[in-house]
């Protein structure tokens, strides 16, 4: 492989340019409160065009988007949403009726209150919404690097994702991943090939807060924690 | 959620940062060509705190960072993947023999001499094997967000390494994600919990050449598509 002589050099990324990507990554964050505000015209197409600059598995994109503009599909989601999320609630307070009395028992239900207090998504609010699939069936890439594992599709489909989320960061868009939703009853309430798995659904506009700490941990949910690195 | 007063403020990511920014999505390439010498001491440490910057389903953090450094580990790594593609090739080849004399079986021909031509991997080349695994049992997070979707765990690790992925070219540093490997084996071979999902093989180094369009583009086995964009 020999380098194009008519290509533009390789950027330079420099020290100050390094310092902001490293902002970026802390201050991208999951959200879930909004302004009503839409984004200027052509904001979402752009952020999906670059979202396909992402690393595929064999070259394979195997992203598909769904701009969800319909109210009453919108709507839908949410009830949805609404009902995955009613039986995590349950399924976390479940935990406190078998445990009886003792102390596992009144963590469990510190839990399943805490959960109930949680906004964990912004559907409502959000001026728009984007529903991501993966069509592992695509021809393209010619199955390259999935055949021991097919999982590549979706993980090429989450990278893509991820470039997203920081590409709208960088332009003070902020992102919400839903996932307590169930995937096959996605597939069909949004009427795609039934074979595109669902990869997760997504809020955009501007965020009503800016934070460098997650959500979850402001709210007492969950902490970082030290990175887990082995030596072999 | 009321915002600590004591935060620093968010940065404003100007338009010479999102165009570096830009770039830097472009220019982040999949490397299979490295230069032999080694990080400087830490980077690779450094790279995998960045990683855990990354959004995670409940803030469950389930990524498991392995560094290969044993020459022995590193050959049998290497060994898997030459099974593997051994494997992959063979079927590329076998959809020729299947298909007699026909185009598309001049077509498939075509596509495993392609195929063998290809530089799929820099394991020997590479001073760095980095293995990343997934923890679905992890107790973090209380398990928020993964009762309708539990791979939203292994989408998480993905997340990580796309945050790594991106740091890294900053630095000038290139990754190459080794797919074609068996993911049972691989957590055998490195000796990890056995309910330790395997996510990918990574090698880590200076790369050789640079470049914006993808190696398998420029190789000729596929090309960049449209955005497949619905609206519902």
């Amino acid at each position: 492989m020999i380098l194009n002589s008519a290509k533009p050099a390789a950027p330079d990324f420099d020290g100050a340019f390094r310092e902001q990507l490293s902002a970026l990554f802390a201050w991208r964050r999951d959200v879930r409160r909004f302004r009503g505000e839409a984004l200027p015209d052509g904001a979402l197409a752009r952020l999906i065009q670059t979202a396909c600059l992402a690393p595929s598995v064999g070259l394979s994109q195997p992203w598909r988007f769904v701009v969800v503009d319909d109210p009453a599909r919108r709507e839908a989601v949410r009830a949805e949403f609404c009902a995955c999320n009613a039986q995590a609630l349950a399924a976390y307070a479940g935990a406190t009726d078998a445990g009886a009395a003792d102390a596992g028992a009144a963590d469990a239900a510190d839990l399943a209150t805490r959960y109930a207090a949680l906004k964990l998504e912004g559907l409502r609010e959000a001026p728009h919404h984007l529903a991501v699939f993966c069509d592992r069936a695509t021809a393209l890439g010619h199955g390259l690097g999935r055949r021991t594992m097919p999982e590549m599709a979706e993980y090429s489909v989450v990278a893509a994702i991820c470039t997203m989320w920081l590409c709208a960061r960088a332009e003070g868009i902020g992102m919400g991943w839903v996932s307590i939703l169930d995937p096959a009853r996605m597939t069909a309430l949004l009427d795609v090939p039934p074979d595109w798995r669902f990869i997760g659904y997504f809020c955009l506009g501007y965020p009503l807060h800016e934070d460098d700490t997650p959500e979850l941990e402001r709210a007492g949910w969950e902490r970082r924690a030290q990175a887990c690195v082995l030596q072999r």
